[in-house]
């Protein structure tokens, strides 16, 4: 970017989509964008920043390269949700300073929002939505759409409120587009309106905006005063975000980061898996206890990994479906889940140990061995498969993220339950097979 | 529902949301809904089918309970890609009776629809949207679009065709809303204009639309025609749709269908578990095979568990953090990739091996046999790590989905590997740490 091709860089720039824009200028080296950000208006810049996801690409970073007073313009230029994002990353002393900065009104309205819990509907709502009171005809709510329509985050939808700011119902813009302009709003106001609280978790928000296909859903208070309007694009990131919980719980890895050096990627697993080791050598320990058994008969070495496998592979299903069951808030049945999930475990431990008992009694030609690993692998997994069943359960019910019971702990887990399992029913039997 | 309360019925259904409706109407028993369908309009009766989803509800069934020539008449009404859904769940014999009672026009358009793949654009995309052509003013648009508001599936874009359908630009209502009647819409068309064709993976387009945060998207065909519109209620469940299906792939089940009963869920569980526990059957295979070492020092036995358990783990890990690069499509850089990996792999495996040769050297006061165990343990999580990373970079360079490389299949593998990576270390040092 040199000073003769100032206005070509500008004009390219503004060329390009929103989103082109803000990946253009966070992916620029720090000199040139020490340069780009002289030349940008606020007005884009604001776009920009608008378009880069807080958890993706360090902001802050981006906002200290310039002066605070350019910075602060910015954020108030920006949608007031995206700005309380980027100043809940901040250290507070940043967050004054740059609040300082702002219009009284505008650093009010961030303010409250920086004050939402984060994954909560107040954490994701704007706050600038279009609203009218309920006296009016539909050219004068036109009026007001063509008036407000570059601010408002969505103009799919008007929302109608009373002299309290209650939320009393919704127009939509489809049915202010094809009624008469003298119409009275009321007549098209739909007041079975469904809104969320800012409390609300950003997940239940997500599944009502995906089942009703809303373009945008209003946020109360508890008083069903209006407070925002929470648009689809969020929920969109929402949904993705929810998914890559539960896809790194599963994992025992947090993979919203992809991108990261060798060295922070090896510092994400780690204390994963030293966790688990020492989970591990409890089963460790346990086989060890087992020795005189392994001494009698050195063939049962040779099944632990087997059974220990197969029970965590069963663990790890059991698990995923209850994860995905309280995500889509089909776990409202209790007593006939548990049973149902019961007799599946039973189902699937007699199938699989029934082929564990063939297998086994053909290639060492001994009935007695394959019926004990068989029927070791049968309890394994019918323990595991509840373990993976009821763990994540359990933690939903004491009001945790069931995302957070990983896929590798239910496998350590019933690594220890399978070993104690299997030494146990192979003592039973162990003076019929290893006479054979 | 009795005849005398038949309007009652009809307005307090009516009253519900769309999406209420079409869960009220799948689930009242097959008896009421015999009489239900008799009372609703067709236009009713197409937005509750409209409003259910394919994959969770049958709605052949539901169509089916019908005759044929009011089911045509509901398919008709419906949005064509919907139609189109449900019909690509029906036997072709089905398929030509419905499209032979629907008007020509409506027949081939939804005809034409069910003939893209599942997973494609051309899949999901909507054939009702707003057009116009490019030598128009404001006030001719708006009169077209508030004409065409009613059966558009989107009203928030306009697109602009020349004389043989290719796709111009794009008009946003927001813009045609502010500015002056008399305007030709050509100074407010957008041309650099995001578009994708009709072939283009589902997966692709949503990260499209997520990322510039569009409420819709074009579809277009090799030429550049405009074939349809995809829109951001269709990209919610294409999210979630593929965020089940890795989900599903690194638990080895089908997390889609939870309310199964026992039996079905226990068949989706079985053949993964059986294929699984077959190749577990080798590495039972390779262990006995080591028997002698076994007999030598059963000691070794104790450890099998928690090698192929941390290996599996750190291979689990591996696996997650390659198949979501994949899916977001920061996958490109080829061999820095894999360099990345491969010292990620190694710094895991060497502080992982550490702990272990501390922990078991204290336990057991064995140095030798802790060396041996840490050894084997940093060798064993550096191989399935890089397994773990491999598998799905080359299930998708063979073009296929990488989520199909599970966790379980992962695990189960890396138990294999590990297990002889284990043992060959032992046999090494087995002089030195029996005699200990």
């Amino acid at each position: 970017i040199q000073s003769g091709q100032d206005n070509t860089f500008i004009d390219s720039f503004e060329a390009l989509h929103e989103y082109e824009m803000a990946q253009a200028y966070a992916g620029l080296p720090e000199q040139f964008r020490s340069v780009a950000w002289r030349l940008l208006s606020d007005d884009i810049l604001a776009s920009v920043f608008d378009n880069l996801d807080v958890d993706e690409v360090d902001i802050v970073a981006l906002l200290k390269e310039m002066p605070p007073r350019r910075g602060a313009r910015i954020l108030q230029e920006m949608y007031a949700d995206n700005a309380a994002d980027v100043l809940q990353e901040m250290p507070p002393r940043l967050v004054a300073t740059y609040l300082s900065l702002m219009p009284k009104s505008e650093a009010d309205e961030v303010r409250q929002l920086i004050n939402y819990d984060e994954q909560t509907a107040g954490s994701l709502m704007s706050t600038e939505y279009l609203a009218v009171e309920e006296n009016l005809h539909v050219d004068d709510v036109m009026h007001l759409v063509k008036k407000q329509a570059l601010e408002a985050e969505s103009i799919s939808y008007v929302y109608v409120l009373d002299k309290q700011e209650h939320l009393m119902g919704v127009i939509s813009l489809r049915d202010l587009l094809t009624h008469a302009d003298d119409l009275p709003v009321i007549n098209i106001t739909n007041e079975r309106i469904i809104s969320v609280k800012a409390g609300d978790d950003q997940a239940d928000v997500a599944q009502i905006v995906a089942n009703y296909n809303f373009l945008s859903i209003p946020v109360t208070d508890d008083n069903n005063r209006l407070l925002g309007v929470i648009t689809v694009d969020d929920i969109v990131d929402v949904i993705d975000e929810e998914a890559v919980e539960d896809y790194s719980g599963l994992a025992a890895v947090n993979v919203s980061q992809i991108n990261d050096t060798p060295w922070h990627s090896a510092v994400k697993r780690i204390p994963w898996l030293i966790a688990l080791l020492l989970l591990g050598m409890t089963t460790a320990t346990l086989i060890s206890s087992y020795d005189g058994l392994v001494r009698r008969a050195s063939i049962l070495a040779a099944f632990i990994s087997l059974i220990t496998g197969t029970a965590g592979n069963a663990g790890t299903q059991a698990l995923a479906l209850a994860v995905r069951r309280i995500a889509v808030g089909s776990d409202k049945n209790g007593l006939r889940d548990f049973f149902s999930e019961v007799i599946a475990g039973i189902l699937v431990g007699i199938a699989t140990g029934l082929s564990v008992f063939i297998v086994v009694a053909l290639w060492k030609q001994n009935v007695v061995l394959g019926f004990a690993v068989g029927l070791a692998m049968t309890i394994a997994i019918i323990v595991a498969n509840l373990a993976g069943y009821l763990i994540p359960v359990v933690i939903d019910k004491i009001g945790f993220d069931p995302a957070v019971a990983s896929g590798p702990f239910i496998t350590t887990l019933s690594d220890l339950t399978s070993v104690l399992i299997y030494f146990n029913v192979a003592q039973l039997f162990i003076t019929h097979f290893i006479g054979g």
